[in-house]
């Protein structure tokens, strides 16, 4: 398959499409703010990616204003005025145009290709997940902040509890790239304490437990806001991957 | 809330649009084909249900071939030539009006309530879930077929974690329900053997483990449709819920 993306990228630098200094690197999971080296295709094919960690209108007071205080932690100014780096960064949302253009293997699939990532395959703002992840790289933690909309039901009234794990997978698999680079889920264990309002917001925060080799635990717990209901807990385990998983599926 | 409920059927009986044998049951998780009473509600306000368990243009041939192996379970002949019923029960889709109607304490949210369950969110045939159980009640079993649509992508090419997980509760969650009444989980612990390629259909296989007092042990393997090549391993875990949980949420 390698062979096949070299041959797409050659026919491109003969159309004058691709950059002479591509690099097609491996990728999982890594959000648009972390990629080193990006491909330059043609902006015909890629439209302005959206930014769904950024705030729409569907979101409610109660997300926003976690937003906000998180997003003011991101930059703060220094006793002399000067503003600086804080500890913690928002990442913006993950790209699947972006992905595959950067996966290299998947380039023959990415023009043609109907994919969608499973979180972001509703496009009607505030009906699905609408959520944001911030990173603390002095503490090893993630945080999200998740506003449930009224097409995750499980129980009458209540998110369905494959959404619960759904978002679990995500802030938990985001957290390991980002502390251990690319990995693949090996264990998720969910402890279910009270169930989600749909409609409601709530945080999911994400704290490395250890790294041992290939293997990196994260732990995870989602409550409300005011951290006063606990709804969830879980042990999660990812592995380390390397190119060749990649290039074999 | 249960107060409120009774003043709406009353006005429905005077409006003679309920039937007078009404009887509304707790209820959760509980396919069609399993509610024992129905409340009659005029038909405008129920366009008849799909049953989305049955199959649609978007199946492929595997999916297909795996339904009629346990379809041609659901009703044996004997050796008299007569018909009677097999080892295996489909179990229609469940229905959120239905659930809604039955549900009682959130009769008052049926009409004007936008939710919709999660697996059965997107009504494009074959973009997302494609799935239908069946269950078998002397060995305690349940199995599901999954066809896993494009919009489930998780890793490049794959099938989001979080979408294996919901499918898994899904299909332990109503084998738990189906052997014990109404349940919530609380436990998953998922391991993931394999990634699932997307477009492909793949078996859930829900064993009981043991029923302890209010609890219910579920096991789940997800495979390919051959069993050949092991996706997922699950221990999952639920308890049984009175009407008090669900008059509180």
């Amino acid at each position: 398959m390698a062979g096949s993306v070299g041959r797409i990228c050659k026919g491109f630098q003969r159309l004058g499409l691709l950059s002479k200094q591509t690099q097609l690197i491996p990728f999982t999971r890594v959000p648009v703010g972390t990629v080193r080296t990006i491909v330059t295709l043609p902006s015909f094919l890629f439209p302005q990616p959206r930014d769904f960690s950024l705030p729409n209108p569907s979101w409610g007071s109660e997300i926003m204003r976690m937003y906000e205080h998180y997003e003011s932690q991101c930059e703060v100014e220094t006793e002399g005025g000067q503003k600086q780096k804080g500890p913690w960064r928002r990442l913006p949302s993950y790209n699947r145009l972006l992905k595959y253009a950067t996966g290299g293997v998947y380039l023959s699939k990415m023009i043609q290709s109907k994919a969608r990532l499973f979180t972001r395959n509703i496009r009607n703002p505030g009906a699905a997940f609408e959520y944001v992840l911030f990173v603390n790289k002095e503490e090893q933690k993630c945080v999200c902040i998740l506003q449930a909309g009224h097409l995750l039901e499980g129980p009458p009234g209540h998110v369905h509890g494959g959404a619960i794990a759904t978002m679990i997978d995500t802030v938990t698999g985001t957290h390991a790239t980002f502390l251990s680079g690319p990995v693949m889920t090996a264990n998720l264990n969910i402890n279910y304490r009270r169930p989600i309002p749909l409609g409601s917001t709530v945080l999911l925060e994400s704290s490395l437990e250890k790294k041992e080799g290939r293997k990196t635990f994260i732990t995870c717990r989602v409550t409300s806001t005011d951290g006063s209901k606990l709804h969830t807990e879980t042990s999660a385990l990812f592995l380390s991957i390397t190119a060749s998983h990649l290039l074999g599926g």
